[in-house]
């Protein structure tokens, strides 16, 4: 996992150097009915319009293309986004790559791993040890196991999508909120943002039920949730990680946590105003954003759209109820 | 409608000036899915991203903000895009703006231009000649009226897309397809790749039963069409106009024309491999470069997606039905 070297900015800037006409710059959007809605500016990082529908191709681009030449192949774990960006990376650079997905993952996230090209596994979630499976298969079939966020290199790729909000907007004094999963996107933009515009402060956003890395921030160390399936596929981690979770308890404000009616509410308001599809794991950031307003400070909040890949039936009960219990508490 | 001054490159850099850091630069977005589907390289210019969900704000604002010091309003005459547009634009250099719509627009064009804060009048589309009310109500009330299309500075505005393809991409030959109304947009981007990628061959597209600039640029002359409503409510203009046709004859490939069963399909599409919202009108260049492939030419196609404004059960039937019946001839 490569803990013993901290993330540093130069080698988020390395990352950024390797991502360069490769990983889309995204667009920081805005509308004034977003506005009325929050009682503040939000400013939305659509990392949904990233190759693979998700930011995670920028992390798995900037691992892929640091490993060592003579590298045969990859193997990653994933309920789907960091397969879909490992398994174009991958082809990209001319590496063989085996995914291990669990059987529920979303079918759109299975199908689209495939059709780029790797190789899928898919296990049990409920009766398999996933990571004693990919040791175990990354050793018989001398692949490099890539880390879905306790990797410096997918960290560091990761960031770039702070290197941008400096960037694309001049507000000094806000809260950006990321959806958060395993920490590697808000532990990236953290250290991006720390660099580039530390008035930027970088809160982790959760599903009700998967706070994990709320708790964890809270408690000083960190504190699990039980694994189950939820909405918000994308980001049911257990826990932060070795790596990632230093640096959010340096660097990141309390964590916030959403409902599911929450992200839902958002996915069919970012339908309606941005013209953007979200994944319910993608939504939590802007489902605070919009419906946690108390609990952030400033005129202005940034929440980054972390991805957009989300089977139709989900979509469509996002467009049907949307909106309707988004504000009672989560 | 200021038709004795031709449009220019240096009026379309005029508007590009004048709106940076107010339009939006859209990206230019791919997917190996859709270059699958289409059987060449897609580029896809995401104008449902611009401000008010789609390219009208360009025009507007360039139109808007090259009106003499001392004009107190605007007027307008749209079924809902350049409606958005003229109210934002309006908004943000504090004029007063009217815009007469028919009553059978999509709800949330209605809504979102009475939002914007524009005065909205509604008029019947069966009974009313509407040129003669809009020029009547601009007088009487001491209001320009800001035409969506036959306005020079309009088409300039609409331009500055073009522009931006020009500055996205480094393809020097391809067919660029432009979802096309009265040709504001077509001529706009028909101008500016004329400056700065004259390869790029601009192709105008229209539903079926709607196609007059198709069937005008056939006849070497303007054919209208008969006015009635349709699902592409966004580009159902009778003819192209005085302005706009010279350019797209001097400067245009031959008129694409698709079904509505395609430009649904098309925005299921968009939906999935895009990650975002089309209204039918804003998809039908996309469906032309999806399933038309045998009309254009290239290894690369560009089509602009040129808005997002769609209502709900629009766009559940697309996500519900699409590509069933994209492949059938339009």
């Amino acid at each position: 996992m490569a803990g013993d070297v901290p993330v540093t900015p130069d080698l988020i800037l390395a990352a950024e150097a390797r991502l360069a006409g490769h990983a889309r710059v995204t667009p920081l959007l805005s509308s004034p009915f977003l506005d009325a809605v929050a009682g503040r500016r939000v400013l939305v990082k659509a990392e949904c319009l990233q190759h693979t529908g998700s930011f995670k191709y920028r992390g798995a681009r900037a691992a892929l293309s640091a490993l060592p030449e003579g590298t045969e192949g990859v193997l990653a774990l994933s309920s789907g986004n960091h397969a879909q960006g490992v398994a174009l990376a991958a082809r990209e650079l001319g590496l063989k790559a085996v995914i291990l997905m669990p059987s529920d993952a979303p079918r759109i996230k299975l199908d689209n791993t495939a059709a780029l090209g790797a190789e899928v596994v898919t296990y049990d979630r409920a009766t398999t040890d996933r990571d004693a499976l990919a040791a175990e298969m990354a050793h018989a079939r001398g692949l490099e196991l890539i880390h879905p966020f306790d990797n410096r290199h997918v960290i560091a790729g990761q960031g770039t999508v702070g290197l941008e909000i400096a960037a694309q907007t001049d507000t000094r004094g806000a809260d950006v909120l990321v959806c958060c999963g395993g920490g590697g996107l808000t532990a990236g933009v953290a250290l991006a943002l720390e660099a580039r515009a530390p008035g930027l402060r970088v809160r982790p956003v959760e599903p009700e039920g998967f706070d994990d890395v709320a708790r964890s921030l809270r408690a000083g160390q960190i504190t699990p949730n039980a694994a189950r399936p939820g909405l918000c596929d994308a980001i049911l981690t257990q826990a932060p990680g070795q790596l990632t979770f230093p640096i959010l308890q340096r660097l990141c404000g309390p964590g916030l946590v959403v409902s599911d009616a929450q992200a839902l509410a958002a996915m069919a308001l970012a339908y309606e105003r941005l013209k953007l599809v979200l994944e319910p794991g993608g939504a939590v950031a802007l489902a605070a954003a919009l419906f946690l307003p108390d609990a952030v400070e400033g005129d202005t909040v940034i929440a980054v759209a972390t991805g957009g890949n989300v089977d139709r039936d989900i979509f469509l009960r996002a467009l049907n109820n949307g909106g309707a219990d988004a504000h009672s508490p989560a």
